[in-house]
């Protein structure tokens, strides 16, 4: 099941299961209920009204309140390529926010900001928390999770290295997109190991397996929730592995008219246009 | 004119002008409404229905999904005092992030997460961003600010330094205290100095005037406004000045039972007891 979220001519945002040709959604709650009760919704067929997909605009099924956490430096590859090669894995998560209002879709441009040469792809997979974790244990924390995603944490490196902290190059406008939600019982578990994918233009730029996070999911979210309460829609993004564009020598970075795509196994994928800043004058879609 | 989020027994958050004894409110908008005009709902006198303060419940008037953006070292005797003394003032405003569910008003306890030895005050004054910001000259962006309110960054400490990013401690639970929104029109400019306090159980342990940032509002938003979009809604925490806990000898945090206030002029105070780490089991108050 791949579950999205739409906005349709009227009314807030609802959660839908995608068909399998993707030719039509079927609706199966407005974003607050799926998210009041995500692991019943995931668990029953789908059994609401059914409209074209060509009839609605996908949106993530993410509350507009929810926390993005990612955790930097989350594959032993990838610390040793970037800025903090010398220092070796840091001791606990390095854990950075997303706001929501970052987050898109597949298909939607992502703007370069005028003051950068490019953006870098990360490509990862996202997990969403379905249940409050006050003080959890990784076993409970994990078994809250109620669903993973593709996701690409595109970066805007200048922003992101001007000061000690990276949130102002991590929250560019439409800079996050994230695939489908792929419910955690049709995932199995990321220390499974899922192969994970990016392409730029066609070509591949990382080729990593999701049993090479230093940190699980589990451990995340149990370290987050002894310092505040995660609650249903939150979402945790895992890491990227090696392969960023900025650690290449040459350094290579997303230009406007390049297509960059992130994919995994069971998770399918999402794929962007990269445009100029131009774009960021137009409306940014709501939430 | 002191501006509330409220909650009535039916329906979501309203915007709301406080009287001046407090024991009133007048409904101005839902907060969709509100934050769509807000210059317009802070120019006009407020003309809704009035109800007793008593009958509500107060909220912060902040959207879900909105950004708080967080500026730390932005007071030069700040700076000289903490972990960063040795390196100066940074080149650039180190930005950080809270998610709004982080917020609370006045009165709420505020708990100390279970790992930590106490929680850190930071006084602050907030900025609410009006109008939307693309590229933003310092000067269009503070212009577009709507109002401002007190603040208080309670930190914990020992989960903001596990790591290089500080956000994990930023975004404790309730560690968000916001005061009334004042509108911009009755504040003047921040650069004009005003005076900012905190007080721990009736002892002054910050005193300081905005106009020693390092940083102004116009500068900062304009800076943001070249990565990612502005829109209304988005909060600016304008970084606290020296006399924070951690920094002192011997340390100094707040402890259940403590009672911390912050205090600026011409936006009045936010003041708020500290509990232990129990009172995380209770249902976080909806946004």
């Amino acid at each position: 099941m791949r579950i999205v979220g739409i906005r349709r001519e009227t009314g807030g945002v609802e959660v839908a299961a995608l068909s399998a040709d993707g030719a039509e959604v079927t609706v199966l709650a407005t974003l607050e209920r799926f998210w009041a009760d995500a692991a019943g919704f995931l668990d029953r067929e789908p059994a609401g009204e059914s409209v074209p997909a060509a009839s609605v605009t996908f949106v993530p099924p993410v509350l507009p309140e929810a926390r993005v956490i990612c955790v930097g430096l989350n594959y032993l590859r990838h610390v040793a390529e970037g800025s903090f090669a010398g220092e070796g894995v840091p001791p606990h998560p390095t854990l950075f926010a997303r706001w929501t209002r970052s987050l898109t879709v597949g298909g939607v441009p992502v703007p370069v900001p005028a003051g950068e040469d490019g953006l870098d792809w990360e490509g990862e997979v996202v997990a969403y928390v379905g249940a409050p974790l006050v003080d959890a244990e990784p076993e409970e924390a994990l078994a809250a999770v109620a669903g993973y995603s593709v996701f690409n944490d595109l970066t805007a490196r200048r922003a992101q290295k001007l000061t000690s902290q990276w949130i102002l190059g991590k929250n560019g406008d439409s800079s996050g997109p994230l695939g489908p939600l792929v419910p955690a019982s049709e995932v199995g578990d990321l220390r499974d190991g899922l192969r994970l994918r990016t392409q730029v233009n066609g070509e591949v730029v990382q080729d990593a397996r999701t049993d090479d996070m230093v940190y699980t999911v589990g451990d995340v979210l149990a370290l987050v929730s002894r310092t505040f309460t995660l609650r249903p829609g939150d979402l945790l993004a895992t890491g990227t592995p090696a392969g960023v564009g900025y650690a290449r020598t040459p350094p290579w970075l997303l230009k406007p008219g390049d297509v960059v795509e992130v994919e995994a196994e069971r998770l399918g994928s999402v794929r962007n246009p990269i445009a100029g800043n131009d774009a960021r004058a137009l409306p940014v879609p709501e939430m």
